[in-house]
């Protein structure tokens, strides 16, 4: 059987994963796929820095269009990152007829439906398991392990990088700003870590999720985001003491045909699944109309985990191509997107308050919430030993957001409140 | 488009959830299938008996045939459950070129490799998600999402029944047969549990898991069984003081390319994902050479949950008869199969002991295991209050099975042993 000539644009963590698999398991892959597997072109940005894996000298190139307009490249993988290049080069690998794999989660919530389109049109397949949750298969498993069924709830630690700052705080009481530190010292958070800790990482994730899951397309404007920056170990060990693990979640939540998606930190009940994902590690619990409660776990990065995923889809693509079928097989983005309003979103909250320690006080504060129809589900009031002010922890029943606006609003202004020191919302 | 015809044998609990949801989902159905999906015979062993879903009264027979060679049916559904007729009708559903959905572990895991045999050779697919785990899509997450990887373990936790029991056993402290009557009296033990609580339903599963997963044919004479009808509550509560849960575990193996099979009640390290897999919840952890640690977590069984499952295969079954690929996209078992010898396989053990109560026993005993080159972890002991013997309780380093049964064998024969309490594998 003629093998299947695969290019690559790039070669970094992820690139070094995907040679080493296609290498080690060739036997595997060749009984699996039906022939053989080569990867005959690999764009670098420079040809002579030294490498992990050796590959023959003609097979790298600083040329772009080397690999894209390569006559026998059946297949690209893009693990180069951005979506500059990235996606000038993507849309022209589809445009010459090659099948494109990539783990570009920036691209594919930013450009995704643009991408897909023209694969379409070229009935080209383009897959991106290795963009969310690194080693977790959850994008085939939404797509077809629930096929059948309404997913009405999807909530994702997706984001490594803040699930172990997170857990480091919950696990040692150390403060947000040393274990970003050492995070950075350990290489689990970069330089710039933006992205992670204001939650932009996490939101490219949900959107691509909401895509799949919810039939239509959602863009990053759709998702609405707070990182952990704000996140102090005092609300963690509230939040513990509650029996809450603080996190960080993606929430995408579906009634009838009205969605809505956000990323924020979120006090996670010790008892659900999700509370007990440490370091950075990452899963995806899932809840359908029909099986109800699922949750996928794994490793969310690492140069091994996510070649895996980009394999696998390379596996896919080159079994279509055998098939015939490239391109016929994609998930479709049917439905007209419809985004919940603040009226239609409701959660529980965690509210914590520093107010004026003198009587009465507890009664206006629960009475404006009252008037907003947001009820309590619990109410702690102690004095604070270093602080002249007292504290109060509330957490409400299902509120709408806009009740919840009106009750922080209204809480703002009142002169016994001196700080609405944190909101959380809550699950589980 | 023309209308895909379904046909069903059986319409139980599973089937019923089957017709709910592709009355309920028919919209969705058709927009990822590309055409309507209409169930138009199902097979019942009593037309009058009432039933929890409406269907026009010429869609039920009772005579297999109207099902198996009615000429315009182009997928049959097998969720009668059994291994006597629902073969010989499965067998003869391919014959006449049926794709075939089944729910049915039994059935796959005896005779599994024929069906798929025939399947082949008819050009159709067999496809059974919802055999393990229910609502689980563990079957494609082995066979696609991880197509590229090498899996070098899965361990699940596969049978709700025996799950649910030790987990009344550990948070209530109950015994055995109290927590099995409580199971029976609320359904989620059979009258006749003999099955469930020796192991025998996991046993088909990990056969399943293991056939997909190691790419060879597993058996049922290859997985070793023991079930749960011996754990005490003492072995749970020592576990539990020792940081480890009982559960019920299908262990797969496979290292180089030689494999082992086994269930047995496993103390699981408190710390590890699967301890805190209770009741009747479902769990499958799979560790790849490259992906590393991965676990999926759902419902094991269910009316909904399953039907997801078979309706997820009717959709992918479905996807290939409009695609025309249908029997050429599934898994094969292309390794010979090479088990495990007693000298290879290897794990860490906890033993509980009754000894007498006397100076130098301790040492005898520990002087067995150095003989048989079995090094320990850790050994505590303590007098039995209302025991005249003492209790030891011994947890080894790896072992290989064929040191441990020697050591058992010798402890056996020493007069200072009253009894070889229990044994247990220990993982995580």
């Amino acid at each position: 059987m003629k093998p299947i000539k695969v290019g690559m644009l790039g070669l970094g963590t992820v690139g070094t994963g995907v040679i080493r698999i296609v290498e080690g398991h060739q036997d595997d892959l060749q009984r699996k796929i039906g022939s053989a597997v080569e990867i005959v072109k690999v764009l670098v940005k420079d040809k002579n820095k030294p490498r992990d894996v050796s590959l023959p000298e003609e097979v790298l190139t600083e040329d772009p269009y080397e690999v894209l307009h390569h006559p026998e490249i059946d297949v690209i993988i893009e693990v180069m990152g951005g979506t500059g290049h990235a996606k000038t080069w993507m849309m022209e690998a589809l445009r010459q007829g090659k099948q494109v794999v990539t783990a570009n989660k920036d691209l594919m919530a930013t450009s995704g439906s643009e991408l897909i389109e023209e694969a379409r049109k070229q009935q080209c397949d383009v897959l991106y398991e290795a963009s969310v949750a690194g080693g977790i298969p959850i994008l085939r498993t939404i797509v077809e392990g629930f096929s059948s069924d309404r997913i009405q709830k999807m909530m994702g630690i997706v984001n490594g990088t803040t699930n172990y700052i997170l857990t480091k705080m919950s696990q040692e009481g150390a403060s947000y700003d040393d274990v970003l530190a050492e995070a950075q010292a350990l290489g689990y958070a970069e330089a710039d870590p933006t992205s992670d800790v204001e939650g932009l990482d996490a939101a490219y994730k949900m959107a691509i999720l909401g895509t799949l899951g919810f039939h239509t397309n959602v863009s990053m404007d759709d998702v609405t985001v707070k990182g952990i920056t704000s996140v102090t170990k005092e609300d963690i060990q509230y939040g513990k003491r509650l029996g809450y693990e603080v996190k960080l979640l993606g929430i995408a939540e579906r009634q009838d045909d009205s969605i809505s998606l956000t990323v924020q930190p979120t006090m996670v009940k010790a008892t659900h699944p999700l509370a007990s994902v440490n370091g950075v590690f990452n899963a995806v619990y899932v809840y359908g109309e029909a099986v109800g409660e699922t949750m996928f776990y794994g490793p969310g990065a690492g140069e091994m985990p996510t070649a895996t995923s980009v394999v696998a889809d390379l596996v896919a693509v080159c079994k279509n191509i055998k098939l015939g079928v490239s391109g016929k097989t994609g998930a479709v983005a049917y439905k007209e997107k419809k985004l919940k309003t603040d009226q239609q979103i409701s959660c529980k909250n965690f509210l914590l308050l520093h107010v004026a320690d003198k009587a009465g006080v507890l009664a206006r504060i629960t009475e404006i919430f009252a008037q907003h129809e947001v009820s309590l589900e619990s109410v702690l009031q102690h004095p604070n030993q270093h602080n002249p002010a007292a504290e109060i922890i509330i957490i409400t029943h299902d509120a709408t957001k806009a009740s919840m606006n009106n009750v922080l609003e209204t809480l703002d202004g009142l002169d016994v409140v001196h700080e609405i020191r944190s909101v959380y919302r809550v699950e589980g």
